[in-house]
C-alpha cells in the first residue's frame, strides 16, 4: 500500500500501447513529426483556444523554462512558501531564468496570502533597481498542500498581477486533479481566469514523462523553442512524448484517471476523519492528504504495511497520495489498518 | 528509403518490451529504483571499471551537462569545427556551464588538427585572464564526418590535454558504432586512452531517449547529481530510462544493432564508390556516408524515393545514415537507384 | 545635516591626493602595476597573514564575486533576512554565482538566529538534490541593523559552517566601523574566528570606489582572477583603485575615520535616548542608528533640516548614519533639533 | 618611451581636478546625483539626440552589458576575429548575456567581411533552433587593427543587420580617435549610420575609469538599469564617474586629446614608413600602429628604450599606441631610434 507519491506509480497501459503504435516506421525528428502536431492540437482543444504547446520530460523543466519566459533574469517570482518550484526543484529556476529570485510567501493550506504578497511586491517596487524587480506569480494547482484553486481564487492573484504588471503562472503537475476537483473547465481554470502560462503535467496521472509548457500569450511564447532546445529538452524522437499525450487526452482518459485518484483520496480521508487521534488540518480537495498522526500510530501504520511520507510542514504531519492506479482493495486494506481492525 | 538520420528510426522492440515489463507495480522515484541501480551497474560492466553513470533523455543534455563538470564557466572548450556540440546544440554548453566558450578547430574528416589545437591553446594560455582559460577538449566518436577515432588517435589528444591540464570528453552519440568500427573495447576507447567523461548515447541505436553521462573520474562526478537535477533532467519515473539501457545492453544488443548499421553503410558505400560521378571524400568508418553527388543526380535520387540531407560542409555534399532498423531490402532498392537500374 | 547614508559622503582628501600622486607617468595596466602590489601587501599587513586580495569598485561586486567562489551554483547562502546582500543588491549573487539561492534567516537586531539557520540547513540537507545544497553563510559586520559581531559571535556561525561543511563570508562594507566597535583586531574579527572570505569596503569610509575581496583560503582564491575579469571588474588603470587603499590604510586613516564616525553616532544616540517619545530598539554599536520616531516628530525633524531614511523593518523606524566627514557642529545642530531646542 | 597601450597612460589633469571639485559636500548615491544628470545630458548633446546613458568603470562591462540588451541568451554575436570583445574580455559576454555565443568573422585590417558574415548568418538561420540564433553584430571603431570605419562602412553592416533583423553595436573604446580620424560627427558615426548601441570609452583618452553604454533605442534601454545593478556596476558614489565625463566632454577636451594622439601616431608612422625593413600592412587611421619589424630590429628598439607589444596577428608584427599624454619629445626620440640615429 504505497501512498508515497503519484510519481511512484507506473504508466497507464494506454500510454504503453501508444508508444508501441508510435514506433512503426521512421519519422522526422525534433518535433517535426505528425504525432507532435496532433498532440499539440489535442492540448489546444482541451483549452478551447489557440495556444503554444512545448512538450518536455519533467515538471522541473516545464516550470523553470516557463519562468524563464515569464520573468526577466533580475525578476522576483512570488509563490507559496511550500511550493514545489520553491522547495523541490533545486535551483532550476535560477539556472534557466538566468538568475531570477524565488520569493516564498506564507499562506493557509498551500495558498499564498494575496495581501502579504502585495506587501512584498510593493516594498520591492519602491526599492527600484536595488531589489529584484517583481516579475511573476506562480501558483500550484493542485497546491502543495493538496488544496485546489477555483477560478475565483485565481482571479484574486490576477488582480495582484495586473496591479504590478506581473505575469501569472500555474504549476499544473496535478492539473487533472484540480480540474476534476474544481469542476471548472481547463479553460476556466487557466487563461479565462488570467493564467498566462501553464506547466501541464500528466506524468503523475498515467504518463511516463509527459509534461508540457502551455503558453496562452503568443508574445511570451516567441522564441521559447530556443529556450527548450538550449536546455537540452528537445527530444530527437519526440513522437514518443507526443504519443503519451495523445493516449491520455483521448476520450478524456486523463480526467478519468484523476477522478479515480481523487475518489480514492476521499475514501481515505473519511477513514482518517473517523479516527479520534488523527487530524486533517487542510481540506482534501484532490488526491493528496496531509493527516497529522501521532508517532505511535505512524509506527503502527508502517508496521502494517502503509507507506507514506513524513511531511515537514508541521509536527507529526504526514502525506498520503493516491493515483490512477490506486485500487479500491488497497484502500479497503488501508482503511482497515487506519481503523485498527487490521 | 529514409537515410536522413538514425534518430528518425523508432525504438528497438526489446526496448518497448522492457518498458512494459518495467511498468509493473510501484517504484521509488528520482532514480532510487532498482532498475536504475541495475542499469548503472550494467554500464559499469561495459567499461570494466567503477564509473559514475547519470541517465538523461537527450544527447544535448548529456554533452552540455558533461562540459559543465569538465570546464569552468570561464573556460574554453576545443572541438572540431563541424562537431554536433558546436553546431547543433544551440547554446546549451554556454547555458549549462555558466558561460564557457566553444572554440572550433579545423581538421580533416571530422578530426580536429592537434597541432592547430595546441597553437590555439598556447595563445590563450599566454593571454592569462584576458582570454577564456583553456579547459577541455571534446571529441565526437563517431565524428560528425562519419569517421572513427582509434585509441591511438585519442591518445594524441590526451597528450595535448595533459600538456595544458585540460579534461578530455567524448561525445558518443554513436559510440556503439565507433566501438564496432574500431574493434576496440569500450574501455580501450575511453578511459584507457585518456577519456575523462563520455556522453554515451543509445537513442540513435534503438532507444527512445537513452543517453548517459559516464564519468571515469570520481572527483569530476562529485555533485553532478545536483547539476542534472537543476537542469530539469532528473526523471521522477526514472525506471523508464533505466529499462531502455538494460534492454539494449543485455546480450550486447547495442553492439549487434551498431554492427548491423555499420554493415548497411558499407553496402551503400560500395554502391556510391561504383558510381562514376559520385565521390566519398571521407572514409566510411561507421554508419554515416557523405557522398558528393552532382545536383542532377541528387534530383533523380530524390524522385526515386531516396531521402537524405544536403550537407553544408562542401559543395554538393550529402549525408546518408543507416541504423539498426535499416533493412537489406531498403539497401538493395537504394543501390539499384544509385546504380540507375531502378 | 545629511544622515541618509555614509555613501553620500565624498572622499577623504588623502584619497584625492593619492590619485593625483598615482597619476604621474605611465604604468602597466590590469593590476600589474606597483601600486596594486603595494596595496595588496598593505591589506595583508592589516590581517597579519598571507591572503589573496582582489580590488573592485563596488560592494555588490565584492559580495557577489565572493559568493561565486564560496558557493556552487546549486548552493544555498544563508544570511540575515535584512542583509544588504539579500535586499539591496538585486540578483547580483544569482548572476555571478550562476544561480545560487539566498535563504534569508530571521534573528534579533541584524544577527541571524543560529538555531533557526541550523534547522533550515538540516531540512535542505535531508532533501538531497531536490533542494539547493547548503553552501555558505554570509554575515554583515557591521550588520544591517547597525550591530557588531564579536569574534565569539562569529565563532558560533563557524560552528554551524563546520557542522555542515559550509564556507563563511563576511560582508564588511563597514568593516572599519566593526573593528573599532568590537575592539578586536582585523585578524581576530576574520580568519582567526573562522571567516573564509571578507568583502572589505572602504568606499563608505573615505574612499571613492574602494572595495576588495580578501580570501584567507588559498584554494578558494584559485582562479578568482578569472571571475573578476569576466564580470568586467578588472580595471585597466587599476593603480587608481590601489591608490585609494594605500591612502586609507596608511597610518590607520581608515580606523581613525571609523572611530570618528562611531563617536558621532554615540552622540546622536544619546540625543535620541534622552527623548521621551523616541526608542532605539537596537544597540548602536557602530555608525548607524535606527530610532523609532513617531510620525509628527519625523515631520518636525525633516522640516528642521534633518535628512534620514524611513526604514521598513518596523513601523515608524528610521535610519541615521554618520561617517568620517560628519562634523561635531552638524551633530550639535541635530541634537538641538532632536531636543526641540532648535 | 612607452607605446604599449593607451591604458598605461594616467588621467588628464582636468579629470583629477574634476574629482576634487566633485568631492565637496554630500550627494545622493547610486546615480541620483546632479553630476550624473549633467554628464548624461552632456553625452546626449554629443550625439545630438535623446539617448539613454549608463556609466560604468570598464570597457568589458560596457561591452558585455550592452550585448546583454542587444542579443538574447541563445543568440550569436558576429564580430571581427581579432576584436577585443572576442579575444580580450574573457567570457564576459557569455556571463552577462546568459550564454550568447561569439562568432568570429575574418576580414581585412580589423573589418569583418560582410559577405562572409552574411554567409554565416544564413547558415545559422536555416538551422533554426539547432544553432545559436543570429542576434547582433559588433564593430570596433577604432578597430583592433587600428583602422577606422566611416559612416558608409557602417551602413554596409546595417544592411546585413536589417536583412536578418539583428542589432548593431559599436565598441568605441577608442571612439574619440575614430571621430577625429573619420571626420564624421559622433551622430553620423553612430545612430545616423545605424548603430543601436555604443560602448563609449574615455578611459583610454584621459579618464580614470570612464566608460558608458549609450543606447539610441529607447526600447532596448528598458530595464538596462537592472542589468547594470545586478552586475555590480552601479557605483554608490557615481558622481565620481560623472565628473570624469564632464571634464572630458567640456570644451571638447576628449576630441583634442584624440587629435593629439592620432597626430603622434602619424609622426611615428612616417618614421616606420621611411625604414627599409619595416612594413605597415594596415593603414594607420588613428592612434595605433602595427609595424612588422624583423626580430633583430625589435631587439635593437627595445635595448634603446622603446616599449611595445609583439602582436600575434602575423609573424614579426608589433603594436605601438600613442595617447593624449604622448609628447612630441618622446616621438622625436622614438623616431631617432627607428631611424637608427639614436
Amino acid at each position: 500500500m504505497n501512498f508515497i507519491s503519484d510519481n511512484q506509480a507506473g504508466a497507464h497501459e494506454s500510454v504503453l500501447a501508444a508508444l508501441t503504435e508510435a514506433n512503426s516506421g521512421s519519422s522526422p525528428g525534433y518535433g517535426e513529426d505528425m504525432l507532435t502536431a496532433a498532440a499539440e492540437g489535442a492540448v489546444g482543444a482541451v483549452f478551447e483556444t489557440d495556444c503554444q504547446v512545448f512538450f518536455v520530460a519533467t515538471g522541473t523543466a516545464a516550470n523553470a523554462l516557463a519562468m524563464s519566459a515569464l520573468c526577466p533574469p533580475w525578476g522576483a517570482i512570488y509563490c507559496h512558501e511550500g511550493a514545489h518550484i520553491q522547495n523541490d526543484e533545486n535551483t532550476a529556476v535560477e539556472l534557466l531564468t538566468g538568475g531570477a529570485r524565488m520569493v516564498p510567501i506564507a499562506g493557509e493550506a498551500g495558498k499564498p496570502d494575496p495581501q502579504l504578497m502585495r506587501a512584498h511586491i510593493t516594498t520591492a517596487t519602491i526599492h527600484g533597481v536595488h531589489n529584484a524587480r517583481p516579475g511573476a506569480i506562480s501558483l500550484s494547482n493542485v497546491s502543495e498542500s493538496g488544496t485546489v484553486f477555483s477560478p475565483d481564487d485565481i482571479a484574486r492573484y490576477r488582480a495582484v498581477a495586473d496591479e504590478f504588471q506581473l505575469t501569472l503562472h500555474m504549476d499544473g503537475a496535478r492539473f487533472a486533479n484540480a480540474v476534476v476537483a474544481s469542476g471548472a473547465s481547463p479553460a476556466d481554470l487557466t487563461w479565462r481566469s488570467g493564467i498566462d502560462c501553464l506547466s501541464f503535467g500528466l506524468t503523475k496521472n498515467g504518463g511516463i514523462a509527459a509534461e508540457a509548457v502551455v503558453m496562452f500569450d503568443q508574445d511570451m511564447a516567441e522564441q521559447f523553442a530556443f529556450r527548450r532546445k538550449r536546455a537540452g529538452h528537445l527530444w530527437s524522437k519526440q513522437r514518443f512524448l507526443a504519443a503519451q499525450w495523445l493516449a491520455l487526452l483521448t476520450d478524456d482518459l486523463w480526467l478519468a484517471n484523476a477522478r479515480h485518484a481523487n475518489a480514492m483520496a476521499q475514501k481515505l480521508a473519511a477513514g482518517f476523519a473517523a479516527h479520534p487521534s488523527i487530524e486533517l488540518p487542510w481540506p482534501v480537495d484532490a488526491n493528496e492528504l496531509f493527516p497529522v498522526i501521532p508517532e505511535h500510530i505512524r509506527i503502527r501504520f508502517r508496521k502494517a504495511g502503509l507507506e507514506f511520507y513524513d511531511w515537514p510542514a508541521q509536527a507529526d504531519m504526514t502525506r498520503f497520495v493516491t493515483h490512477f492506479a490506486t485500487n479500491s482493495e488497497e484502500i479497503e486494506r488501508a482503511l482497515a489498518i487506519i481503523a485498527g481492525t487490521a
